[in-house]
């Protein structure tokens, strides 16, 4: 498995992935899951991938090679729109090659990928490209794209995170998110590579693997679960036979009644009035 | 969709349970999903169940017809566990009843149900019942089980719960991953229904069904996501440049170095070899 995470903010791009593969529980692995593409100060883009690794690594080679897809390659891509474009034809290139095989073998064409950098003249932008090459492009309203196991980590995203967030909060909340992911799964794993990229700077001024001897990472480890339990703790428990107000629990809905309670024979105890008025 | 989480604590059982069903986005029901069943001061049991609907729904007859499979029922099993053996073996008949059509239609036979109670002599027991009938049963390690859209609510039970939360405690928190589930996933939904037992009650004195206007789930809706971010702000930003302890995020992997960056063409590149050093 595998958990990455990308956010397009107003102030430039997060990227944060996993470095752990399995094939079944008895074969781990480290692979890299991002990788990095800068040309000067024309452009900089960066790929992360889950799905069946040979297939990410067969994309991942075609758009190293820098082979021309319908005449581009991210070297010359026009914008990162086009760019987008290419890693969806490299997808198309691995499918035309292996799909029948995999088909064969009964395994799925599984390929899912955040794609994301700048062009020179754009703003940053990000995508999520399929397994067919076709891709979404995040907007202000849906600044981050996740793929892998994305469950565990997603609820922290939605309540912290919007385009107008600062990259150092979002990258803080990035690492919460995969925290929360590796304490719940253990098919994603550290190290973690994490790259903070600031519009205009075509270049990843703040890029770092982390593993448990990085002391932020460490402390995040340790005190957002400290945090959340103390924040849990703060909230009132119910009171089941009071009307104070924000703690009151036995107001029942009014569409819909209580659960019934089913007794033993019914029918037999319908001749026993007395007792089944009082079960009632 | 459904959630569903029960929980097996020292002091007694807490369950809880969405009403959504769909069929499709376009087609949502609401059903109960929690069934309860109680004999005099003898027994009491509680059914969450997910999963196809028409086989969930044909289980729970079969059991409330109190239909004698292998000589037993929910009203005369010895203990909990033959009483977990009965729901299972109602899912066996079902089964035997349904699966060559389902087959045939293409539908998988998916039944998953949290089952639980006491019965006089014993103590409160707890059992997650598979689809094919089997079971396991939650022990002080593992006190709780959930079914349905399990992932988004997990997190915050993993900090939170153990086997000696109290029961009112352990209400909160359940509350609170069904509110995070019911954020991340529409097939989840309102009203919810409630039911804490203690034990040697043999009565389900704490059993409501919550909707939006409920105090207490409304109090849970709003602040807990006011803690979280407050919480959330509280924890230190990453910083890139400094040593400080506990917030130095740039102390790399020693194991893994960083990610490498790709320039283009690179072959060209190598006959100037000024220019390449200098992007190195």
């Amino acid at each position: 498995m595998t958990y990455c995470v990308g956010l397009c903010l107003k102030n430039g791009l997060v990227f944060l992935a996993d470095t752990r593969t399995n094939a079944g529980v008895d074969q781990i692995g480290i692979f890299r899951k991002m990788t990095l593409f800068q040309k000067d100060k024309d452009r900089f883009f960066a790929l992360m991938s889950s799905g069946n690794l040979a297939i990410t690594q067969a994309v991942k080679e075609i758009l190293l090679q820098g082979k021309l897809l319908s005449g581009k390659n991210l070297w010359n891509a026009a914008n990162a729109h086009e760019a987008a474009e290419v890693v969806g034809d490299a997808i198309k290139k691995v499918y035309e090659r292996d799909f029948e095989a995999l088909k064969k073998a009964g395994i799925d064409f599984n390929c899912n990928l955040i794609f994301g950098g700048q062009v020179r003249g754009e703003n940053p932008r990000l995508f999520n490209v399929y397994s067919a090459g076709n891709f979404i492009e995040a907007t202000p309203e849906n600044c981050y794209f996740q793929i892998g196991e994305s469950k565990y980590g997603k609820p922290i995203l939605d309540r912290v995170v919007n385009f107008q967030t600062p990259l150092n909060l979002a990258t803080k909340c990035a690492l919460i998110s995969m925290d929360s992911t590796l304490k719940s799964n253990i098919s994603v794993g550290l190290p973690l590579d994490l790259l903070v990229y600031e519009t205009n700077s075509f270049h990843p001024s703040k890029l770092v693997t982390i593993d448990e001897s990085n002391p932020y990472y460490q402390m995040i480890h340790q005190v957002w679960g400290q945090k959340l339990r103390a924040a849990f703790m703060e909230i009132p428990e119910p009171s089941w036979n009071s009307s104070r107000r924000g703690t009151a629990i036995m107001s029942s809905s009014k569409e819909l009644g209580a659960v019934p309670i089913e007794h033993e024979n019914k029918k037999k105890s319908a001749t026993k009035p007395k007792r089944q008025s009082h079960k009632k």
